[in-house]
C-alpha cells in the first residue's frame, strides 16, 4: 500500500468507498483526470464489480464487515481494509447506500480525511450541498461536502441557467422516475405507476440546499424503465426572452447540456441511450441534461420543457468537481468543469 | 334483424360500431341498462372478439369494407351491414379507431340517426363534447355529441367537483400514460419515457370543451405500462377549505371517485388493478377516479393530488350517461349517474 505523501505533489489522492453504480464510475472518472490519484476503492463483498476493478488495477479495500476470506475464495487479492486506505488519502468519495454512507462519517473524522457523500444521505451529513454550475465558489476549502442527487443535480443545473438568465418566479417539475437500474433485478414495478404519495416530493426542498430560495415544488411518480428519469417542467420566468430559441441558446451554450430534435429520430429515453452507445461512451453514460427543441416552448413568460436525466452517471462529473472545489486545485468553476469535461469526453452536441 | 321500433317502446335501441376496447365495454354496458337495447355490433374483421359477441349473442354486422366470407369462414355468422344496423336504431355509439368514427359521419346522417363519438375524435365531429358530471344538461336532446378522451374525462370529473366546491385559480397537471393496453402487442416503448412533445398538451384545450374557461396547462409522458394512467395534479383553489380532508370529503361524495390508503397496500396502479381483479369486476375495470388519501395533501391555497385513470373503461359510464341526456330518458344528471352506476356495479368505495 502506497504511503501518504506517496503521489506527486499536484496530485489529489482519492479513495472512492463503494463501488457500486456511482462507486465504479466515480472510480473511473478520478483516473481519468491528470490533477488525481485513485488510491483504491472499497468494497464489503466480492463480486463481477470487484473482480472488474481489480482487472482494471484498482487496489481493492475490505469496507465495513467486509471479510478477507470471502474475496480470497472469489480470487480477488484485497490490499487491507477501509481504514488503511483512510490513511493513505486526502479525501474519501464515499459511494456506499443510501444511509451508510452517514454511518460512515465517523470513520472518516476519525481519519482525518476529507468527505464527499452522495445524494441519498441526507444534507445534514455535510457542511455543505455541491453543484458545479450553481455554488462550486462556495465549496472551496470544504472538507465536508455532499453532491446532491441525480434529481437534485438535473434541476440545479437547469435552475443555474435559468436563474441567471431570465429569473425565476415559480418552479412546477413532475419527476417521472426510473424504477430499477439496468443491472438490478429486484426492483419493480415492471408494469404499473408508483405515485410518490410525499406531496410535495421531498426532491423540491433538496434543490433549496443549492438555491435557498427557488420556488420550486416538485411531485414523483416512479415508472417501469431503466433507462433515465424524465422531469416534466413548467417554469414561469421573471424576465422572459422574447423567444423560446433563447432560452434554447442558453442551455445550448452551458456545459453539460445536451439539445437533440425530436424530428431526427430522436424520440425519447431509449434513443438518448443508443446515441450513448454508438458513441462509444463508456458504460452507455448521458452525463449531460438531455433537452429536446421540440420540448421546449415558451409562451410569454411561461417555460415548459423535458429533461431526461441519466440517473447512474450524472453525478459523475460533479463529483470530480468537488474534489478540485475543495482542495482549491481550480476556484475557477467554469475551468474546473472544463477540465472534467475533457477528461470524461462530455460533448456539447447542440452547441 | 329486428326492424326498427321491435324494441319496447321505452327502450332506446343501441347499436354500437367498433367493438375494440371501448366498443366491447360500451356494448355490455347498454345490454345491462333497463331503459336501452342493444340491437347490434358492427365490426370490420372477424377474430376472438367478434366471436365473443356472437357467443354473447350480440347480432353482428359487418363494418366499413369488412366482408362477409371472412366472417363466414371464421364461423361468425353476421347479420347484415353497418347501414341496415343503423336503419334499426334510433342511436350509435362509434367506437371505431381515431379518425374512422369522422369520416363515418356521413354514413350516420345519411341514415338520420343521432351519434355519439369518443375522445380520439376532433371536438369539431359533434356538436358538443360531453362528461356527465359536468354537462350533462347541455346535452339534453342533442343528436350529435363526443364523448371526451379517459384523460379529458377523468380531467374534467375532477374538475367538476374541484370548480363547484372551491374554485380553480390555476391547474397544472402531469399526464403519465400507459403506453399500451394489456391486449395490444404493436406499441411501445417497454423500456424508456417518451415525452410528448407537444407543450402544453392538447388535453388542456379538450378539457376545455367541456369547461371553457379552466385555467389548465398540461404535459404528457408515454411510460412503459398497460394498466392505468396516471395524473400529477397541482390546483390553486380560489375558495380553499381549511383542510385537505374537506378536499377528500368533496371528492367522497361525488359519484365515480373511489378513494384508497397507499398504507393499505395501496401503493399504484398495479394493486389498483389487482383490487379490481378481487372485486370480479368485468375484466378487471375500474371506471371511477381512483385517488389515494395520501396522495392528496393542501398546503394554504395549493392543492396536489395524484389520480389514476383507466384508460380502457372509464368512459363507459359517460357512453351511457350521453344516452340518457341526448333521448331525454333523464333529466337530471344525477339521477341517470345512479341508474348507470348501480347497474354497471361501480361502488363508491372511499365514500
Amino acid at each position: 500500500m502506497p504511503p501518504r505523501g506517496w503521489a506527486p505533489c499536484m496530485s489529489l489522492k482519492v479513495a472512492v468507498n463503494g463501488y457500486g453504480t456511482i462507486g465504479k464510475r466515480v472510480a473511473d472518472a478520478v483516473r481519468l483526470q491528470k490533477d488525481m490519484t485513485l488510491v483504491g476503492v472499497a468494497k464489503t463483498k466480492p463480486g463481477f464489480e470487484a473482480r472488474r476493478a481489480m482487472e482494471k488495477g484498482y487496489p481493492v479495500f475490505l469496507a465495513g464487515d467486509g471479510k478477507k476470506a470471502d474475496f480470497d475464495a472469489a480470487g480477488i487479492p484485497t490490499a487491507g481494509t477501509l481504514q488503511e486506505l483512510l490513511r493513505s488519502v486526502d479525501v474519501v468519495v464515499d459511494c456506499t447506500p443510501e444511509k451508510v454512507g452517514a454511518a460512515n462519517k465517523a470513520l472518516y473524522e476519525e481519519a482525518k480525511v476529507a468527505a464527499v457523500w452522495q445524494g441519498g444521505e441526507k444534507a445534514s451529513v455535510a457542511d455543505r450541498s455541491f453543484s458545479a454550475l450553481a455554488n462550486y465558489t462556495s465549496c472551496l476549502g470544504a472538507r465536508k461536502v455532499r453532491v446532491v442527487s441525480c434529481n437534485t443535480t438535473g434541476l440545479s443545473r437547469a435552475a443555474a441557467v435559468l436563474r441567471e438568465r431570465f429569473g425565476v418566479e415559480h418552479w412546477e417539475a413532475t419527476l417521472v422516475r426510473r424504477a430499477a437500474d439496468p443491472g438490478e433485478s429486484k426492483r419493480g414495478p415492471i408494469n404499473g405507476i408508483l405515485p410518490t404519495m410525499t406531496l410535495p416530493s421531498h426532491h423540491g426542498p433538496d434543490v433549496r440546499t443549492i438555491f435557498p430560495d427557488l420556488p420550486i415544488a416538485t411531485s414523483a411518480v416512479v415508472v417501469p424503465t431503466t433507462l433515465m428519469h424524465v422531469h416534466v417542467n413548467h417554469v414561469r420566468l421573471s424576465h422572459p426572452p422574447s423567444s423560446g430559441s433563447d432560452v434554447m441558446a442558453a442551455f445550448r451554450t452551458t456545459p453539460r447540456f445536451v439539445m437533440f430534435r425530436a424530428s431526427d429520430r430522436m424520440e425519447g429515453t431509449p434513443q438518448v441511450i443508443e446515441w450513448a452507445r454508438d458513441l462509444g461512451r463508456s458504460r452507455n453514460d448521458v452525463m449531460e441534461n438531455v433537452l429536446w427543441e421540440e420540448g421546449l416552448k415558451l409562451e410569454g413568460s411561461d417555460l415548459y420543457f423535458f429533461q431526461a436525466i441519466h440517473q447512474e452517471s450524472i453525478v459523475v462529473p460533479e463529483n470530480i468537481d468537488v474534489l478540485r472545489a475543495m482542495f482549491q486545485l481550480e476556484t475557477d468553476p467554469r475551468r474546473s468543469i472544463e477540465r472534467t469535461d475533457q477528461a470524461l469526453g462530455i460533448l456539447r452536441v447542440g452547441a
